[in-house]
């Protein structure tokens, strides 16, 4: 084996992709010293994405004060990739859960800081910004982050003001015409692994709300500050956003990113197979190894291992998944191009008991893998 | 792939060896299906090792009445191979603990029976005997059987008596020269996977006493009766079988059909591998399916993975072991000439919830190495 390329998905609660992108590794080197390994440990545009990119690509980290969900300063991040022309913005170092401990409350909370990070890429002259969506304190569909780029939100008496989760019902106008025009020269990505609309039943606030604080009082409020500003969007922006896939992501950012920004939804795997150059990386290698905490059904709606097989099974190339689960009835992954899937579970044990032997089970399975190459 | 030969142990407790083949066998003939496949089930020796014969090398299964545990008329059965050739005993068929359930009682029973199968068979005119220990009710070192084919016990009056657990200490002379003069002209092997010797702490009466009905009290009696016995043996036989390996197995029946009968104490996996001519099946074969319930540094003494590997290793076949638990710590069965483990854990759950999923687990990781190959 000359050359393998490893891009696996966290396993949720028990290993980052860092993690076993690094087990698998070692297990690589071990028993093929003179391997080339790819390694990519992927983003979810969740907490630890710009690491991520960071650690698959090289590049540096821009820290700078912006304001956290409170409207307090804070120091936040993101990533500079691709010499400088991409940047990663991952709204979870501003905006994100752990930094409201103790005082969840998504009436209140603001996505601002983001749109500060996003404005300062932009001004560094990026060509592209990736802003990746989850692990949100916030419900307020983005419009912090889009009135710190100059968009003006305006109240029935014609005021300007910065709304949250609670005051979107308060928005009687929304005017894009402040909008820092260096963000129109700029392409905006957005990663967002998650299908839910903008509001209603299985919408932002009604999904989301109650983990980052809300009761069922304050979920009703908040879902309907998001329909009322649907309605906006649609009267002053000209654009239907309400039912759009994804729209609901990370307290409807989703739907803020598209209509503020005009960013694109994307699913993560996508961004990130496209920014490494995953078609051109794979080229000469004889094997990918990929995976994810558990591979059934859902999986086959462009999560990762589904994402990557689509892309190696274009140059014929095998995909092997290590996972932590699988269900029956996989057929459709391996048609997309998956050879093969093995699980972790050297033993018969319960999660709860596994999860503190994961680093080994992994290198268990993967050495064995190898032995069959 | 043209040629596949299958021969798992049991997983314990989940499949029996004749199950795993079938499951192995019938993922084989999904994915190739021109796949020559021959299935060896494995007998360990105790109940079911005679069909697991059967179903490897086919012939016919002779019924006779015989004296159960208890001495009283029972229908029991052993087994004819090789044309007739070759006899199989289980023990179990007539002295097995199912057979006394509700009256388990270590010093009142007997293996007389197992005596009269051994018997039946060498009047048969067969010229091997293979004995499968294992399963026993019994505590009384063989010395049932060996009544039955001829062997005087006398007590202290000079009087012959069938001796059971209870009453080895009432033995005080053996007299082989009754015994049976056919014996004499079978080949006899025992198949015997345990290490405990006939007496002591880690001998027949302490560690199986208790799981046939013995309380310590009866334990304390059962040791000291074979104590008494093996001393017996080295005064009026000339032989000292007190520390033989596999001597305690199925109530010391180890040392009586070594005393008694002859016989040669064999590990069950190499006894298989014998009979079936595994060393012939194998030279066309282009891989080997093993297994057992769990591989563990117990593994590496001479169990089902192990015996396969290394008759495998002789003609560097690929032999891959799909087990249901694996420890850590295996570079030793490497050596021996296992080339990976996989372990069948779907997902990470308890062996008291997956084991009501062990074939469909046990098609999936076969299916899936299978995908590999």
């Amino acid at each position: 084996m000359k050359k393998a390329v490893l891009i696996p998905d966290s396993f949720k609660g028990t290993l980052s992709s860092t993690d076993i992108c690094g087990i698998m590794k070692e297990c690589i080197r071990s028993r093929f010293p003179d391997c080339d390994v790819s390694a990519v440990p992927v983003a979810d545009g969740g907490e630890g994405s710009v690491d991520a990119f960071l650690t698959a690509l090289g590049g540096e980290k821009v820290w700078l004060e912006v304001n956290n969900p409170y409207f307090e300063p804070m120091k936040a991040f993101y990533g500079l990739i691709d010499n400088g022309k991409t940047a990663v913005v991952e709204m979870a170092s501003c905006a994100g859960l752990p930094l409201v401990e103790g005082r969840r409350n998504p009436s209140k909370t603001t996505t601002f800081g983001v749109g500060e990070l996003i404005l300062d890429a932009a001004k560094r002259g990026v060509s592209k910004i990736i802003v990746g969506l989850g692990g949100s304190s916030t419900n307020d569909a983005g419009c912090g982050a889009a009135a710190a780029a100059g968009v003006q939100f305006l109240d029935a008496e014609g005021k300007a003001f910065v709304p949250t989760g609670g005051t979107l019902c308060d928005i009687a106008k929304i005017d894009l015409s402040g909008k820092n025009e260096l963000l129109n020269r700029v392409e905006i990505v957005t990663m967002c692994d998650i299908d839910n609309p903008m509001y209603g039943e299985s919408g932002a606030a009604y999904i989301f709300g109650p983990q980052k604080g809300a009761d069922p009082e304050m979920v009703r409020e908040l879902d309907a500050g998001l329909r009322h500003l649907g309605e906006l969007i649609r009267r002053d922006l000209g654009r239907d956003l309400t039912e759009v896939p994804g729209g609901g992501a990370a307290g409807a950012m989703g739907v803020g990113m598209m209509a503020f920004f005009h960013s694109v939804l994307q699913m993560g795997i996508e961004t990130v197979l496209d920014t490494v150059s995953f078609d051109e990386m794979i080229t000469d290698a004889d094997v990918i190894f990929t995976g994810e905490g558990k591979i059934d059904s859902q999986s086959l709606r462009g999560k990762v291992v589904i994402g990557v097989a689509r892309r190696a099974k274009k140059q014929k190339k095998d995909v092997i998944a290590v996972v932590g689960g699988a269900d029956l009835g996989l057929e459709p992954a391996y048609e997309e191009g998956v050879k093969a899937i093995f699980t972790i579970n050297r033993l018969p044990q319960d999660l709860s008991v596994s999860k503190f032997q994961s680093r080994e089970n992994l290198a268990f399975v993967m050495d064995n893998i190898l032995r069959m190459m």
